[in-house]
């Protein structure tokens, strides 16, 4: 985020860790860029309003268990703001706040959700009926290596929790509760080969802001083929519950160990990217329904991949685009709506929708569209 | 063994556990047959001594820590032993002991090791030269079910030691290490379907009894496919591993746990056999040599089943009959040699080979042999 706004804007970051922050302005200083750094404590709502009370425009990208209470203090703080926060609030409750206040706050402005969101509302507007809505996502290590050949882009404890949270989906307009990890499919992805797609739980506001206009709603993870198998497996054998069992401890006695925990000892370190280790990001949001009178398939296709000039992981980038990209949108007074938004909810505005894929392709990150016709239904 | 023996002899059991005792004499009872049972200290060999004085025959299944003792405590006793207890030590350590004493002491003798080896020094017996001894076991579920495809017929601990202890092979003449899991390879056995066989460290006295006399000498065990697979993430990822990891605890404050024993307590309870559910017994010895001039493979296959009839398991039968078979012929007097012998040493003796496998047949447990002519080598 701070390298593709820097050149433009006068970035500052805060951050808690003072080592991440000299991390991040040595590395805009090597790409010729200037940014400023403050050591500050971002899980204080009071210290965030204080913070942001000099500036034009906040982004937001913090762990998810202090993002609800930052977005409520910007907000406060009167200031438009674009985060990619994964809160397990629902920020729409900080709507009718963030319209009295006269602030536009875009939320979960990543990649998915984010990208996947903006796409879906986009084709939920141009399909009259819209008949479904798939997005299938995943973040991958370019080398695959056994046994699980996977590592986290993000928190470690973030994929297992959504190896574990029952998934909700919408199934003939009704929302429905499918067990993580469940209805593994194999398909294809040009460039990327076979790919697992299983049940998470990551509609969430599509959900609810398309309960009724699309029956059929549905977000599936991407892995290589195994990934899941194995997953589920150390899940069947209790090895993700955070129920305490008690064991015999080395030093003698015994204690009671939550078996996530000992999993995470064990698990994380070889879920962990090597310092510059190549990662991919592929995507696909599908949605059917009607144009012109005809069915068709609206498609686009995301397969992105590490980017060894600039150094930076697909992950990052392919996350931290949309948001910076929306974030220059409210700084050019581009987006008049105003309360606290759903990246669904932008998606009707096909010139903001074309704007922002326009945004992306300059920065070497490309969704391909295509659109097919479809039988119609008997 | 009780089953097998209290026909035909006054059989008193001993054991630490008071509920085995009485679980064992009622199912005697059941099948109208008197059992005396005893509680006692095993581990004891003083007790051990005392307990054994009146007796004619002693027999042993044992827990393996204390085997070794109880050996030595039968044969300073003066005792004939037939022994199924699966000890670290070396028992032959132990045969001069009982060479001083005039004492015959049959250890290992149950089904593999015990049947493996006796047929195994059969065929090295019968072939000049015998140029390899391959043997092939597993105890596995009828029921296969997700995701282990796996109960243990005996200590689940055991099978984790088997999983992660390097197995000893014989290859060229010398004795060879190779990593516990490895070189898995698919073998179909008739009435099973497909299993996968791989390394683990069972050749036992065999690496020594038999070393310059058989080039090649190697012990599988068989699982159904996938099994395996599973063994190997799991080793992997750490969590057979006796090394300690500090983690957290439910209670506060951080404890040193070894992964293996939060393991045994995650997966031992879905690798115990439910009461009366059908296990199998899969074993398979190939000697490839040369008999009367002709390259021959000698082949045995045992392809046992639970016996819903004495409600039986498998693995109970094939274990316990090779050493009953045994006592009794150590009762009979048949066997003259004295010293602590091993299976594979009283296979040169072809009456006793066939009246082993007569009375084996006799109890329902069929070992069906085979012999085919290989092509001459090159």
């Amino acid at each position: 985020m701070a390298l593709d706004l820097a050149p433009d804007f006068a970035v500052t970051i805060a951050d808690s860790r003072a080592d991440a922050l000299s991390r991040v302005a040595e590395r805009c200083k090597h790409d010729g860029l200037t940014v400023r750094t403050l050591t500050a404590d971002l899980s204080d709502p009071a210290t965030i309003k204080g913070l942001v009370a000099p500036f034009d425009i906040v982004l937001g990208a913090l762990a998810s268990r202090i993002a609800f209470s930052a977005l409520r203090a910007v907000i406060e703080a009167n200031k438009p703001y674009a985060d990619i926060s994964f809160m397990g609030e629902d920020a729409l409750d900080l709507d009718s706040l963030a319209k009295e206040r006269g602030v536009t706050a875009v939320v979960d402005m990543g990649v998915a959700p984010g990208m996947s969101h903006l796409l879906a509302g986009h084709a939920a507007a141009m399909l009259h009926p819209c008949e479904s809505i798939e997005i299938y996502v995943g973040g991958l290590p370019v080398e695959r290596r056994w046994p699980y050949q996977y590592k986290a882009a993000f928190s470690p404890a973030d994929v297992v929790e959504e190896y574990t949270r029952p998934a909700r989906l919408v199934e003939h307009g009704d929302v429905v509760v499918r067990t993580a990890l469940s209805e593994p499919e194999l398909m294809e992805f040009d460039g990327v080969g076979t790919l697992e797609a299983f049940n998470t739980d990551g509609l969430r506001s599509l959900a609810a802001t398309h309960l009724g206009r699309v029956p059929m709603m549905k977000e599936k993870t991407l892995r290589y083929p195994g990934h899941i198998e194995l997953m589920r497996v150390l899940r069947e054998t209790g090895l993700f519950s955070e129920e305490a069992v008690e064991v015999g401890l080395a030093g003698g006695g015994t204690g009671k160990v939550r078996p996530r925990d000992l999993m995470a000892r064990l698990l994380f370190p070889m879920w962990t990217y090597a310092p510059g280790e190549e990662d991919l990001t592929v995507m696909r949001v599908i949605a059917d329904g009607v144009k012109h009178g005809k069915r068709v398939r609206m498609r686009w296709d995301l397969s992105d991949r590490y980017d060894k000039a600039s150094r930076c992981t697909s992950m990052a980038r392919t996350t931290a685009f949309p948001c910076t990209i929306v974030a220059r949108m409210l700084a050019a007074g581009e987006i008049r709506q105003t309360g606290v938004i759903v990246p669904e909810l932008l998606g009707p505005d096909e010139a903001l929708v074309g704007r922002v894929l326009d945004e992306h392709k300059r920065r070497g990150v490309e969704y391909q569209f295509r659109e097919e016709v479809l039988p119609a239904r008997g």
